[in-house]
């Protein structure tokens, strides 16, 4: 199957310097703050977007160089897949988060909730739209009961 | 800055063979049924997520071809710029949808709520985590009272 070629659309400025202390999820990292540049040509593309409060950040995990298909979450007992976990560790190391917009000014967008290091690639900006969540019958698997550790984790902590 | 490339880990089986048609979001979808084989070679990687009820699916919009910086929904009366918008046209095309997980066979996933088309290249599976989302303070911008519109809506409305 044919390679997908990605050409990044901006930059995250965190101030995670470097991969240790990176809280492993948005949620676990509502007060940090930081911004999105946007490259000056696709500014345009982000008109209006200052009256979502939410947004969805798609990046590219450019760290990440030991993919694998088995992941071990520290607050874990035991290894699951890859696909069933949200470890940076994947075959294409794509980033999702849901951030805060704060403001945004012309083609930088001020966020809160940054759980990305500094310089990441982004790829996509999306809307937060709560409604096109699924909202009954959820179940989440291994996770269950687990979700206090997941949020409180930090890289590094294994 | 860099291209960043991806290689497909499955595709998608999907009742629609052609654009027109296909409900907008996943959220309108919800009676339609499908399934994502994730090639062999990954199949390692689904272990345990069978236990999730819903998955995140990020995948490659790969018969989009006139991407755009402004997005008109059918159903409102004007421009938006495309990062505030769902449209598929974007500089990066890049496909998110939340899915119902119903079963797994293997490597292949049976699943419901699918607003793809058949073929389209999978690039990674996440597991729905609602606590992952925000649930406060939420503001959709000019989506405001315009949800139900756009939940009903179908590829080639305009």
């Amino acid at each position: 199957m044919e390679i997908v070629n990605y050409r990044p659309i901006g930059i995250i400025h965190s101030p995670f310097k470097e991969h240790v202390g990176i809280p492993r999820q948005a949620v676990g990292a509502s007060e940090i703050k930081g911004n999105i540049e946007i490259f000056e040509e696709f500014g345009e593309g982000l008109l209006d977007l200052e009256g979502f409060s939410h947004i969805i950040v798609i990046f590219y995990l450019h760290k990440v160089t030991n993919p694998s298909l088995k992941a071990w979450p520290p607050w874990d007992d035991k290894e699951h897949g890859v696909f069933a976990t949200r470890s940076p560790h994947r075959p294409n190391p794509i980033g999702l988060s849901v951030v805060r917009l704060d403001s945004r000014d012309k083609n930088i967008l001020h966020i809160s909730g940054i759980d990305m290091m500094d310089g990441t690639p982004v790829l996509d900006i999306k809307p937060y739209i709560p409604d096109l969540n699924p909202n009954k019958d959820i179940r989440i698997g291994w996770l269950t009961g687990k979700i206090e550790g997941m949020n409180k984790s930090k890289s590094g902590d294994r």
